[in-house]
């Protein structure tokens, strides 16, 4: 479908650009290469070997190297930056919206971003140093200076003035903010607003003063979820005393949408989101292996905790059959508690009320769920061993090991969120392996318990 | 933080809504109640008791409901509008952008629509009619007909002039599209654009014929994708001979972005996302069973696996108390494999080269994760039984279980895809499932093989 689209109409053509740098005809890869839009400038930029991105660096300003840059795969920054001049480096991120030269400043080195800062346009450092305070993934590290502010004693005519003078600065042009004289947020007029008036309406009669705003240390999570909720284009950035810090836009909160998503599915799998599908097969493994080796630590505690029933194991071998049958399903009912927790927890839909009410709720479901699987797994057992007792006891312990294991898969989440450790590391491995434990502590209990009628 | 912010600065005060309500002071309800934000009027809204809500819609015309409407959860709507008469609602959905009223008549029953199209306004119902020919989850579905289209003859003031009338009526006024006498899309200004050049350049000067089109066909993923990529604020939706359909706004981007992740989390977990966090227990159980049973039986395929090893249990019992640890890891590894795959396939990154390419990187991080495992495991068990034959087979039963299962959990997602099936479907438990068999053939079969080295 994609690609098809793409076909019928290309928005650019590689080869040409290609052989412009082969041939270093600057002026048609210049014209032609401005001609993509910047993701796909990007785009071929990053397919480019090291000699062709040198090329590439003489060819074009550091203005225009500022776009290719905006839209580079983070982990890929500090290459890049180690190939240019730091001369060019410093022009280019200042001519970068001062939330984006963060972006990638904050993937290099200390002294690196040091010196950059130092060769570095002075107004644009000042503005970026401002930026550079804010912890990551807070509504500071993804705000922009480059608003458009104004005082509430004019007209729409002049706003529109002012509007046309700052709109090439300007990340957004389609809010512009109301102060008072302290600079503190008092309200906010769409573009909207301004087109529909007349030019000789007071801005103070159009302004909205029902302002969504969100606080400079608010988290980045909590930030997309406003701008998702009241389908703004963008957010104002306050501090407690209400000034006017600056404004997020919707592309930078869809990117942290995309980026928590990844985050919250790579912990349910207990990958690190730093891995990259081009990552080599040593760099994957090295990734992964230290979640692997808790859980193998983890692993040989069940195993330990079935060796103590070794003995009930050689008189009743049979029992061995269901260990992963009992586990498993421990397993897979806790990764769906655990799901169901830290999706709505993420989505913040929460009170104290709602989570007590939750556990309870899961509470329920395990009860129901078990009874259902362990009846199921009774009649099966019974009438393929013919053996009613060890189904009996099979199906005991499948209610039992789902009831707790649903409870602990929305318990674990919920403590963990309340201590402030982000509820998604209890990722499914780990609910799985520590209910593993669950069941067989439940399982060979019980059969040690009525040894007697199994033998 | 969130709520402390809500604390400084209340948006609006749910006590008098609610009091004027009691005391049916409409005045002072309207007055209140509108002067919330669209969605904090949902928020108030769904909070209420039906006897409440029955008040609200006398109280508030059609258009004013209209906005509650469309930030309401879906899976409510059917209450809702069981609660209003049909003429109000036909009144309020003609009110609504086409996108959003057919949003809500996806949640009805097929009757019902038809009846509440056949006393709808003849203009809207006419729009709402072409969109719901679309498929859910394609860009058609997410269009809506609400845009503003210019011919290029013209200047930028009679650009703003049409801009001026057709605002009131337009989801977005930030793009301006340019179409030819055959309304085929030939390029883009966007507002900004208008702003920044003076009244009488033509439209032809400053047209971007640049576009980024989405096909009304395409899956509404690849729609988020672009709108990510490129950061618009609305992308043109065009059929084959590329005529102009509609346009598909950010907020709306927003949403898919936010259901996609939520839909590919809980696959992985084997939820339901359909499941919500107030549902009873009953009804969890009810969403969650299906998966748990299906789950039930291949656990009890590995079970009739490890009956045919029965002999071999009851020669060495102590086998069994491996079972969890070797199963499990498999579970893990193919979980990770089966993640990292699932989101670049969801991220798009993927040409037939680069999938061929991670299947290989998928085996090698396979053999060198096992390799460690295997060793480490080795060590362990050596140490702890101090039998160390027993430790060698179930190392080497690790690094064979982890090598094969990291390949099925990365091969399996992507023969998926291959065959147009959703691969997020192939969840965590599934994929465990299916290793823990893997892993206990392996095991067993080793052990059975070198039986004499065990007793």
């Amino acid at each position: 479908m994609n690609d098809m689209l793409e076909h019928e109409q290309p928005l650019f053509d590689e080869k040409v650009v290609e052989t412009a740098i082969e041939q270093e005809d600057i002026s048609t890869f210049r014209q032609e290469f401005l001609s993509f839009l910047p993701y796909d400038r990007m785009q071929f930029f990053a397919k480019q070997p090291k000699e062709v991105r040198l090329e590439i660096y003489n060819y074009l300003s550091p203005q225009e190297m500022a776009e290719v840059f905006q839209h580079l795969e983070q982990e890929d920054i500090p290459m890049y930056v180690d190939e240019m001049s730091p001369f060019f480096v410093a022009d280019m991120l200042a001519d970068m919206y001062a939330d984006d030269a963060v972006d990638i400043l904050n993937q290099l080195r200390k002294e690196q971003v040091a010196s950059l800062l130092t060769i570095m346009d002075v107004q644009a450092a000042r503005e970026i140093k401002e930026l550079l305070y804010y912890e990551e993934h807070t509504a500071g590290s993804l705000m922009t200076t480059e608003f458009i502010a104004i005082n509430e004693n004019q007209t729409v005519r002049s706003a529109m003035y002012i509007l046309k003078k700052e709109a090439p600065e300007a990340e957004t042009i389609y809010y512009i903010y109301v102060t008072n004289r302290y600079k503190q947020l008092v309200g906010v007029v769409s573009l909207r607003d301004l087109i529909v008036s007349d030019d000789d309406t007071m801005i103070s009669e159009i302004v909205n003063d029902r302002i969504v705003t969100v606080s400079v240390e608010e988290d980045q999570e909590d930030v997309a979820r406003k701008m998702r909720h009241y389908d703004f284009l963008a957010l104002p950035v306050v501090d407690y005393q209400h000034h006017l810090l600056g404004i997020i836009t919707v592309d930078d909160v869809m990117d942290v949408m995309e980026e928590e998503a990844s985050e919250d599915y790579s912990k349910l799998a207990a990958v690190s989101e730093t891995e990259r599908t081009d990552d080599n097969p040593f760099v994957a493994a090295r990734k992964r292996l230290p979640w692997l080796i808790i859980l193998l630590f983890l692993g040989m505690c069940s195993a330990t905790l079935i060796g103590k029933f070794e003995a009930t194991l050689e008189q009743v071998a049979i029992l061995a059959v269901f260990i992963p049958l009992i586990a498993g399903m421990a397993g897979n009912t806790g990764t769906q508690a655990l799901a169901v927790v830290v999706r709505s927890i993420a989505t913040g839909e929460m009170d104290t009320e709602q989570k007590r009410k939750l556990v309870f709720r899961e509470a329920g479901t395990g009860l129901i769920t078990g009874a259902v699987c362990g009846v199921l797994v009774t009649g099966i057992v019974f009438v393929w061993h013919g053996h009613l007792f060890l189904g009996i006891l099979v199906g005991i312990s499948i209610l039992t090991t789902l009831a707790i294991a649903t409870l602990a898969g929305a318990v674990v989440p919920l403590l963990m969120h309340r201590f402030n450790i982000d509820p998604a590391v209890a990722s499914g491995p780990f609910i799985t392996t520590i209910n593993d434990m669950i069941s067989i502590l439940v399982y060979f209990g019980l059969a040690t318990a009525f040894m007697s009628y199994l033998i």
